[in-house]
């Protein structure tokens, strides 16, 4: 079922957005099936069994068990996943799967959505086996790599003049005037039921880390990781849960103090309002976590750093890293510690640069 | 050890390309592990243990093991197995791991290629992290994406006037200049190790397929599946190889009769005179294979084809499903048969089209 995180309502698992409250929604099971017993599966089919859906209909560019690949950075023990490997080129694909999913099951096919740029391409690209037209609003600030790609993949892309709330707002207001299903993944529960899987990757393949570091903006992964590592706790897999670090980008805090300079490159996370802000302080309450934002000059070094450690990615994706080293110089990670960084995006559209 | 496929003469394991009698190079190891005893890693350093490297040197971006989507293609049972979620967006990534591990273990630093794209792409990326410097040799009908992205990753591009075999001379005349290590991947035996592991991956995800189509110019892939299905075969694990079926593209025929069209839409098989190509001939006769070419034209739609299905790839990978169609068509593969179908280039770089 779906159960309010505000008030508490619940709700049969259907596609919806908020509770009549207007509180977030998130999936909720009585009964924790067994870890033990995951199907035999290289790719995220291992864990259908935790997920909202039942599993007869999926679309068929399924996400990936992406690598984890440990380096010793700054005397931490630093647990990169490979999470941009996925068929359209981000960790958003674990989401949207889930997502495509459920709107295959009630034959939902047009729906709204308002995206800088992943959630947009991952969502079209998951569309099209499940014959589902894409209206996306997107700035006028969007990278060309990406608008080409929507365009190959039939997106139909709405320009909005304005900031990234403008084009939320937007989106909200086309979906209700033509009463097209609006599936924003800052507010749909199915999308976390995706993201949570990373976290049931990690566990199997290294355990449970010390601190999970994650880009944070409207928290989707963020909610995700934590959600995956609740319920690992609830099936008794785990004791203890691992600190959330939330990263943000400055001048875009939401958990963090508002700095006044933007980081406008990472613009995956530029975010100043998201919707499951409450949700997310208590992910950080609840998990001892902590807040940090970056600066542009720190994203930009980290992701220098990190192309010269053969990870091809975003620049959104680096801002883990530079938070890493922060905490580490602050000595609020200490040496020793198992850090997981999640790699959020692929490198390989940005051929323009940046 | 290294064994010549022309003389039989054995070589020690260094990195070599050649026999002194001019003959190609394949690993040879006289005993073979037990399959059932791998190491717990879902990703390439699963299968490190039947690869010739120590496994103490790795460069950290590590392939992924990738998903199989089953689809029901024309009533056979078509496998696409995902092999572009790779960190360099192609299946090459496979076996320049295993070819920059053992330059790694070598103290090699500085090194020669040539390449149309992804196998440039791929040496760049995992030479970084180890240090390595590249001089690549392209032609200048390169696409421009993927030059762009060549040199994001610092290779040294050296451009030729001049069709694929004039690229592939100039840059072994470089190399004999200037005494640096010419790595190709179309001699390297090294780089057929990395390949072999889809064989490993596609046997634990779906077992021994009827017939595995592979977009064959050079046969990097084509005779990495088979040397992987046949030490399958050694190990005792499986008791029939599947039908190998190289596909190629027209006009560039090594294998099929060589027609008049070329297909230069799949450029990254467009190799007509390949140095392995007696071998390729005798793992055709081994599994009682097949080869079949395709054109311009049904690789254009076999990618759109793809596209709709969710699989974002680049026209190269496509081949294999015209050739499906083409086999299916003609009852050469009949009904029911189980078909893999490996799809290795991602579409994420081609953010200009085609
Ligand atoms: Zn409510
Ligand atoms: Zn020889």
């Amino acid at each position: 079922m779906l159960r309010c995180t505000r008030c508490g309502k619940t709700y049969p698992e259907t596609f919806r957005l908020r509770c009549d409250c207007g509180g977030t929604l998130l999936v909720e099971r009585e009964v924790y099936d067994f870890f033990g017993n995951l199907m035999p599966y290289f790719d995220a089919r291992r864990y259908v069994q935790f997920l909202p859906v039942s599993g007869s209909l999926l679309p068929p560019p399924v996400p990936a068990i992406t690598p984890v690949v440990e380096l010793e950075v700054e005397s931490v023990n630093a647990l990169f996943k490979l999470d941009y490997l996925q068929p359209s080129g981000s960790f958003k694909d674990r989401g949207t799967w889930v997502t495509v999913a459920k709107l295959m099951e009630e034959g939902i096919n047009e729906v709204v959505l308002d995206s800088s740029g992943n959630a947009a391409l991952s969502m079209a690209l998951y569309s099209l086996p499940a014959g589902i037209t894409v209206h996306t609003f997107v700035s006028y600030g969007a990278l060309p790599e990406k608008l080409a790609l929507l365009q190959r993949l039939g997106a139909v892309i709405h320009f909005v003049d304005g900031d990234r709330m403008a084009v939320h707002e937007r989106a909200v207001e086309f979906a209700e005037k033509t009463g097209l299903t609006y599936v924003s993944h800052w507010l749909n529960p199915y999308f976390l039921e995706g993201t949570k899987t990373a976290a049931f990757e990690v566990y199997e393949q290294v355990g449970v880390p010390d601190y999970v570091l994650v880009p944070t903006g409207s928290g989707t992964l963020f909610l995700g990781l934590w959600k995956g590592f609740t319920e690992l706790k609830r099936m008794g897999e785990i004791t203890d849960l691992p600190r959330l670090v939330a990263v943000q980008a400055t001048g875009y805090e939401s958990l963090c103090n508002r700095s006044p300079l933007k980081n406008k490159l990472a613009d995956g996370i530029a975010i100043p309002e998201p919707p499951r802000l409450d949700e997310m302080k208590r992910a950080l309450k609840e998990t001892n976590g902590l807040c940090v934002s970056v600066t542009w000059e720190e994203t930009e070094e980290a992701w220098e750093w990190l192309k010269r450690a053969g990870f091809l990615v975003e620049p959104t994706s680096a801002v883990v890293l530079a938070a890493l080293w922060k905490l580490v110089e602050t000595g609020e990670i200490p040496d020793g510690s198992k850090v997981l960084l999640p790699l959020t995006g692929s490198g390989l559209k940005l051929t323009e640069g940046i």
